[in-house]
């Protein structure tokens, strides 16, 4: 391979955070991207490296300035919800191609995102995202300006169901999603103290999370119009996700037929793989690649789906990567090979 | 309370694995038991305490014989499934009552069995334990003589679900049980590595685990026969053990009608404690509790129940000590306060 | 056993840190102590059973009121450092006898303490109190009207040092603490968040832990005045405490000699257990005991002593109620029996 | 960087345990070496990927047949000590030029070679090796047809201390190790056993580790002619080791003196980092990296000097593959850029 290009200068917006430091690490070192600024709200002045000694980028945290910082090629924005989007307005003023790690530009209807987030930071630019799941949206993302990168449990759920979803046959299903503490972010609160984490486990979010309408979302778009049950829980583990989903089918599966087609899935795409065992989170630690192994339940009829990310990797900055690669022209595994 | 009776001989058969060990403590502590012999198949010769120290019990492991060990009220037996039968059999003929912590006896249809764990040790015996769930069988549990105690994700389910089981409302029920890597006992194995554990979480037992057809067997004499989805997931965690169950109801439950029925379950019985909040683990650690919690998830429907137990205890042991207790006219909380 | 007289009513001053509602649960508990209040200045109103449900104890933070709290028998403060000595001024005018968890009244030695922690918050106390390490002044704290709980790395260290410190033949020591992260106490900090601590282990207050002049004043007083090097670890987990101590001593020590010597200091103490092999923290979880377990290291000639604790319990809250126990007349080991 | 030689092709004989199994990650993914063969004595005919999705190495272990298997540029010998001697002997017959992981070649006495470890397996290549770590023996290895990779405790202390003994100013000094439990191999025990690390910690090895002779005898060849004390600690954490040594100086050092050693130790080799705060062995993960931290007490005049490195790293695999691209001409940090 041999890129002559110039690289591509890409920003990256809240860097102090897990997703955006992670993010800022990948662009450091991939071959075709450069790291031209990364911002903090929070650390302005301090390395990243300060914070996050084992990424090695030694890039400064500055504050952001729009004006300024937008002299880029493309940005990465890890804001929280709700403080993303109006970034992402002013920087796509700016003609930046963005990606967005938050939830502001995900759903596609107003109203449901009214109800689970409230008002919209820059509506002219609601619904004019491409939801940035590469291997369902490939192609639209490689002409994309916006990218709404998905949340992890969706990612996860989607890239789990998609083959059962696309064959029409999902006729309801419980997604158990088992998501390590990073996934809670990097605010310390009690929810996050290592004792209240460690030795235990629990539900949070019951009844109701919000990326609940994003996997509802996004299944119908694949042809399974289900309103699905995705309950969260906390594991003493620091990353990684495991997505259970117990799909209720509108026919029987033969396991033949099931492992035909998740076959075809994972060789269609360079980062689905398939496992002969169930997929422990460890497998994909640190990687891009959602690890996946789908079953019938002869007792029930019922198929099982186990999908495993590293939910700060594939579940977020390798995955807006990935995007960008494509983005730019460039192998979609470039700079983040399994 | 005052208990002037001869304490109550007690024999703890396979006392070196982690709930006979655990059985063997609580009966050394225990006000009105008394820890008449503690035997090993492993480590004769050993105390107790030198395989576990921190429970502190210095009775030394003896070679199991019944003739003489079986002078005693009543015995816990904690063998592996299959080797646990013709122990509890010439147990039985001495007249010894028996609290048998194995499979051996949980299921009451010899196919099943057969099907699950072939040929069975004591055929004579097959079909006449009663099942050592003390919150459902308590009664029965009073005057028996073989009480075969249940397996620890059919205790968490069956806690959880008997006000909906009882109510005849369950259609379907998906049970995701996320277990602490004592629940896979003392062998030491590559699954139960520190390292292949830590930092990881994987589904085992994929369509088909052995505690399926008994939480289908207490359902159904609940009044909920249905085939339920069983899916056990190795956790980094020691003891403790979250059953997530999704229920799909026959009918509609309202919230209010939901509490008014855990409300009622947990005030009947001294171990089932309701959360507030979704239950930890920890929570219950080291107790005999069940701690639930229970909810109508308005998007799809459905009811969700989580019940976390330690699976050591109210899992195993101590769940042996509270039967013991109503069989020898016993408060059932003696000696297993929480 | 049996005791005739009213209940010990006490005071828990600061329930809502680990240490101070553990103290409170082993009060509630307690054959002969009442748990008079429970106070806390963040969480007033709520149940110590909402913050903590493994405590089981339906007591209600209130507002400390001195003039109200105060009508009680003794009390239990666990404020944080400066913030207790007023409090426990207060409580003493009003003829409380008190515990003291903080390191108020740890020091003897005024401009010690004035160099590691600043202006004193009742210097007429100072000086005052009984330093609350059972096993070494216990005929001192069956009297005393202020005892200063001591900290948990001078507790396992003096508990693991005693009978070589008693014989005069310490020359130099280093002290390697291994601990947990509930040592680091409730608070939600960087450091004490599950991503941080996870999977990592990493030295803290290097070259000038405040525990330092502690271990020194109390090894000076035991017969070996030396400089202690003192340097703690934080270590992913939640309770516990392992402290290497590395003796070089003034003369040979043959294994049978310190043998003896460790032998007649554990049979003279309840508490006090020795472990044929190295003890781990596991070993003490949950209880009042220090093991210990020494050997001279024949290549050097230095003595290697480890002692294992419970940081919450020996290190903190049981070694109060032990205590407490002694001022009122009670068996030490009533309540918190291993 | 262009290279345009043939690529050096490299067996790994003992590919299943921990360190071998990464070793051959390392050389598959290596620019110019070609992982040639991977055999295991356990597990032939297996995928290494099979035992370590994580790793995806593709390749299928074989039984090793050295007349085959022999026909390579160079070899690293992952066996158990003892066990690798003879393998290395063959090898070295066919000239391959060999990384042994085991302890057999690192020692240079045979006297003490004896003590410790026992008859060795191929005496007429005693006393030929080089001793494996890099950045004390870089010459020497470049050139080098028999390497012994260093122990993973000598390799961190003798890091930490390089610039203490070649100062000559070491009086005494002992090493407190931590390390995780990678480091004690992929055998399943009750040691390794999750429910026995997990929530503990513990000392083993107890006053005569095998390292400390391998310690001794590289200290005093930098310049400290010392007996350390070397005691190990087993933590809860998978990979990663932490070496705390406390230093007796023979004369007093300043905080600006220590500083100005290290830094110029930091300078002259890429793997050596200076950390701001004590590092912790997170910040080293999956790097061969040594991270360093040291600091003078100004209370006991002690040096303290904290070492972080991941075991299975820079403490066995790529510390290999850093010696690997000496012997081949290769820039020290190629394949395993931090």
């Amino acid at each position: 391979m041999s890129f002559v290009a110039e690289p591509t200068r890409v920003l990256v917006a809240g860097g102090s955070g897990y997703t955006g430091a992670l993010a800022a690490r990948l662009i450091d070192r991939h071959p075709q991207f450069e790291l031209a600024t990364v911002t903090s709200r929070s650390d302005i002045g301090r390395r990243l490296s300060d914070l996050y000694p084992h990424h090695r980028v030694d890039a400064v945290f500055e504050e952001l300035d729009v004006e300024r910082h937008g002299e880029v090629d493309a940005a990465i924005v890890a804001y929280p919800h709700g403080a993303s989007a109006p970034i992402v307005a002013a920087l796509r003023e700016r003609e930046v191609r963005v990606i967005d790690l938050s939830a502001d530009f995900r759903l596609r209807d107003r109203d449901t995102y009214a109800q689970w987030y409230g008002e919209h930071g820059a509506p002219e630019l609601f619904g004019t995202a491409i939801y940035g799941l590469t291997e369902l949206y490939g192609a639209e993302i490689a002409t994309a300006d916006l990218v709404a990168n998905p949340g992890c449990f969706p990612i996860a759920t989607l890239l789990g169901l998609a083959p059962l979803a696309r064959s029409g046959t999902i006729a309801d299903v419980v997604i158990d999603v088992k998501s390590g503490v990073s996934g809670a972010g990097r605010a310390a609160t009690h929810r996050t103290h290592f004792v209240t984490v460690d030795e235990n486990v629990v539900a949070y979010g019951v009844a109701g999370h919000r990326h609940a309408p994003e996997v509802d979302q996004e299944l119908a778009a694949l042809g399974a119009p289900v309103t699905a049950t995705v309950q969260p829980h906390l594991l003493p583990l620091g990353q990684g996700e495991l997505v259970s989903c117990y799909v209720t089918p509108t026919r029987p599966w033969s396991q033949d037929e099931l492992d035909a087609s998740y076959r075809a899935w994972s060789a269609a795409h360079a980062f689905i793989e398939l496992s002969e065992t169930p997929p422990g989170v460890r497998d994909v630690r640190d990687t891009n690649v959602c690890a996946l192994h789908a079953r019938v339940d002869a007792r029930t009829g019922k198929v099982l789906v186990f999908a495993a990310i590293d939910n700060l990797w594939k579940g977020s900055a390798s995955q807006a990567v990935q995007n960008l690669n494509l983005m730019f022209g460039l192998p979609e595994t470039l700079g983040i090979e399994p």
